[in-house]
């Protein structure tokens, strides 16, 4: 039996959604099981590279043995069942640039864990499903989108459980993802956070997290380039990001731009715009970081709603 | 020329809405402006007590004279065009109880100032009026509601101006304000607040802002369950509200209680329900209290939406 699971990119720390709010784009894995014939054979991992910038060396950073996330959200669920996995072919098709901030790890986790639980005939619901993601990732806030499609706001409980509900995207709001030519890892990334924050910052984020909501909620363009701001992670991040600064300030007189947020824990940039197109947008972000020796690679997109898909073959 | 402005009760900090989520409540203090005949008079201010708590020494609380925040908010106002009140008789019929968490400063604040604005012809538009009063109180999120009714999401620029937008309020969720017979300053209450807090107690608020929007926006009495909830303010001061923690405790498996938050700075508690009957509700928190020898009232009410009101006579 062979299994094959797309599962979508996604965007986390959307604005002032740091950890909590989160959103599928169309760019995908593809995530394939088959339990191989020959007993003993054990587990093998092949990643593919299908990504959209060539210059990614795929095959460097996922690990392709027990010790990959793909292997332990694999394991987590067999484990779950009172099972353990043995003689798995798993196959990675990667379409999803590594560490740049876009999911690549929840992917391949949530790819392969619906893969797993379609070839042990669904043990696990949804919610199960959800909090093994999470658990692997760390957090849900790449896992839930990369599951369930579209724009979460979702939130993990004390027990492991995630909360989360689906919010609708201004179908007129544009989401160009900038991405480019160097790598940040999510470690590193998070290393750079306090343990502290001002009380003020952590205002700011809370009043502009439900200003940003309601801006969605009523398709408002002034409320939400308010709000589409950030004071836990991104100023901490700025200098692992070079050019992100740069790119706010040259996009800061633009008319149509809402925001422009850092994708995840970076180094991709979102521009949120409310033109459908974005040639002036993405001549802006490129100068600039062309400007700095640094290639970029642009894609404008429209937000993914449907999540992972299961593709039986 | 006699101006009087009848100014509703508001109660702000609401659940995870510390500083910016403000609510008007159908309690009114009223107040009257009047040029005096004689030059030389001076500056008036009378308080009358209209409170349904009988224990409040009104009196007591609002200055009557040049220091008072009416008459500071009514000089701004005169500054603002260039001229210095006097000779004014100022007048409040008060009915919001004072040092409870109830907005009475900001009511005071809002009727002086709309009332001279009104006797000067109306210089000041809502956007001035709204900063004025900010400037005043502090922060906006008491005024905010106090002037424009109805549930309020506010913010105060760096440059005074205020963003807002008023939000629905679901029609079946009962707001119970409880009042107990001790007081609590505002000065007080913020000195408890840290400068810094736990990162993950910003993102706690944060996340549970945005389902607080998300669920006034869908009706979603279980996600408001879940997003009703403070680690910004209410931990510091639950030490200053003696009984709170138990009430939350005593109301937690109640089916139909959405949230029980303090009110402002304490100590009033609003319990939000999703049932006409509070019944239940107030035995329970009127229990609580009074084994402690605290007296309470308890108010059931619904949101006051218009905002304070000139009364020309």
């Amino acid at each position: 039996m062979k299994i094959s699971v797309k599962v979508p990119a996604t965007t986390a720390n959307l604005g002032p959604g740091f950890d909590c709010l989160g959103m599928a784009l169309p760019i995908y894995n593809t995530i394939t099981i088959e339990e191989t014939v020959l007993p003993g054979t054990g587990i093998e991992i092949n990643v593919i590279n299908n990504s959209t910038n060539d210059d990614d060396l795929l095959l460097e950073h996922i690990p392709m043995d027990e010790n990959s996330i793909i292997y332990k959200a694999v394991e987590l669920l067999y484990n779950s069942i009172g099972q353990t996995p043995s003689e798995l072919k798993i196959t990675v098709q990667a379409q999803i640039p590594i560490a740049k901030g876009l999911g690549s790890s929840a992917a391949v986790i949530v790819g392969g864990l619906l893969a797993a639980n379609e070839l042990l005939g669904k043990p696990a619901d949804e919610a199960a499903l959800l909090s093994i993601a999470a658990e692997v990732e760390g957090h849900p806030d790449n896992v839930t989108p990369a599951i369930v499609g579209g724009l979460v706001l979702s939130s993990q409980e004390d027990d492991g459980s995630i909360i989360y509900r689906k919010l609708n995207w201004p179908e007129d709001w544009t989401i160009s993802v900038c991405i480019p030519d160097y790598e940040l890892s999510t470690d590193i990334s998070r290393s750079v956070l306090p343990e502290e924050v001002p009380m003020k910052d952590a205002v700011f984020n809370e009043k502009r997290m439900g200003m940003f909501i309601h801006a969605l909620n009523t398709h408002d363009k002034e409320l939400a380039k308010y709000a589409l701001q950030d004071r836990l992670h991104q100023p901490y991040r700025m200098k692992l990001v070079p050019g992100l600064d740069k790119i706010i300030e040259n996009l800061k007189h633009e008319e149509d731009v809402i925001g422009c947020v850092l994708s995840g824990a970076g180094p991709a940039i979102l521009v949120i715009s409310s033109r459908a197109n974005t040639d002036r947008i993405k001549s802006i972000v490129k100068d600039t970081w062309e400007n700095m020796n640094v290639k970029v690679n642009i894609l404008t997109l429209p937000i993914e709603n449907e999540g992972a898909q299961i593709i039986h073959e």
